[in-house]
């Protein structure tokens, strides 16, 4: 069995990515981060997203609106960013307080700047295969693990778990395009699937991200099958200074052994998500100088 | 094994609207026919579609440029369409002459009267599960035939062959949806896959869109299995008059004897089309009115 690092990928990705901007003449990629409020988690994400936009040479622009924001007064912000010629790139930190719709808020965003991918007109061009969309940054990183842990797709059976608009569905689209890096067979499995250990035993690459902790075990998966696993779920330990660990929707004891590859939790699939990030905004850069 | 009539499921459908049309006050819906040149099936399918359009009792408006006009007249027109509060859903028939961008034309039309459900937007909302979309008229019919006759999708295996952005991937989207009429496991088969005759033998729903003729034999298909053939393919006949015969994509004499249920071709799938492109219609011009 061999670690996919995801550490190690990211860290790949992000130093590309400084030669890029590095290597640019004018004015450098901007990346406007909306945060609302002040949710302890998102403070920690947004904080990292900045900080590995200024390591590339992106400038990042925060901007942090109080929980009180009302729905007009944010749609106000979003079209004043999208219509910035300086900026490139518009990620809304998910999640938001409960008076705003996600949906309607990340539809704002002008599809040339929503580099999160999450947008109504991205997700559209991912069906119609057309690579001048943003791909979702967790999707995305996936199958920049795949491709460059040298993992071939075409003809494989890929089964994923889980439906969500985030991951499993993009990531089933993008597995099933007709381009060389992909090609695969997909299937898509999730809470009211029937007989589902026997489908993720079909797997040659199976894709684990349907949010339930270790929930993939030994007898889900065919030996020698490379394993991504997309979950980030926290446990109760309390051998721990926290009182939790993190563990993933695969029980990475036993289904370690029989994987040929498999991403580990933490540092697996988690760390490309801010490089993906990254790349869709210096690609947002390099598509509005072409125009 | 029984046969799902598509002529009698799209009559209904047609029936129904009608009824719906009879009853609303003021203005018709109206849908815009754009037909460019003069192919023969062209012809027909534009025939076909506006004497559906005016039994119901919607407003037909065709449009015929010559099969010359270049893409910024298209475009003209298309946007002169879109900007018509008089008219609802804008078709524009397939295929166009090769020096015309298919998709560019599509993504010209206002969201709100793709009633073809092939522009970028609509796709997205299949993804997004928003049901304010419109569904393109093929899997929107597939739907429809499945749930008309009782079959019920949710925790079974539906086994898509073919990943076209027309046919395959909007009815594997929509079969997975999170829906009480969906909720089904999917598998999407191609040109590529591995093993594909055990993997349809899998499916509790066989869907066959990859247009070969008679592709799919009785060792692909589980007993019992409903089975929807969405191919027409012309194969050579000398004991016909025109010299050919339709088929579908799968091999009807051998498949339909185990086959709970089966679409003939001609007479599945396709008469129920026109039925869902009249039903969009309806739909856009009772969102055009809410708003």
């Amino acid at each position: 069995m061999e670690l996919i690092d995801g550490h190690r990928i990211a860290a790949e990705i992000i130093s590309e990515l400084k030669a890029e901007v590095a290597a640019l003449p004018g004015r450098k990629p901007c990346l406007a981060l909306v945060r609302v409020g002040e949710d302890p988690a998102s403070v920690s994400y947004v904080r990292q997203k900045e900080k590995t936009a200024v390591e590339i040479g992106i400038v990042g622009r925060v901007l942090l609106p109080p929980a009180t924001i009302s729905p007009a007064e944010l749609f106000g912000l979003i079209e004043q960013l999208s219509a910035d010629p300086a900026i490139d790139g518009i990620l809304v930190q998910s999640p938001l307080p409960p008076h705003l719709d996600e949906l309607a808020v990340f539809r704002r965003i002008a599809p040339a700047k929503d580099v999160d991918g999450l947008g109504t007109i991205n997700f559209g061009k991912i069906a119609q295969e057309d690579e001048s969309g943003f791909v979702p940054c967790t999707p995305a990183g996936i199958l920049e693990l795949l491709t460059r842990s040298g993992v071939q797709l075409a003809g494989r059976h890929v089964v994923v778990l889980g439906r969500s608009l985030l991951v499993g569905k993009p990531v089933a689209l993008l597995a099933v395009q007709k381009k060389a890096w992909a090609n695969a067979t997909v299937t898509l499995c999730h809470s009211q699937t029937v007989g589902l250990p026997a489908l993720a035993r079909l797997a040659d690459i199976l894709i684990a991200a349907i949010g339930r902790p270790e929930f993939v075990t030994a007898e889900m998966v065919k030996p020698g099958a490379v394993v991504i696993d997309v979950g980030i779920n926290r446990v109760p330990d309390s051998t721990k200074k926290s009182g939790y660990r993190l563990v993933g929707d695969v029980h990475f004891p036993s289904v370690a052994p029989i994987a040929s590859r498999i991403t580990p939790v933490p540092g697996g699939v988690g760390p490309m998500t801010v490089a993906m990030l990254m790349k869709n905004t210096v690609k947002a850069h390099r598509q509005s100088r072409a125009t």
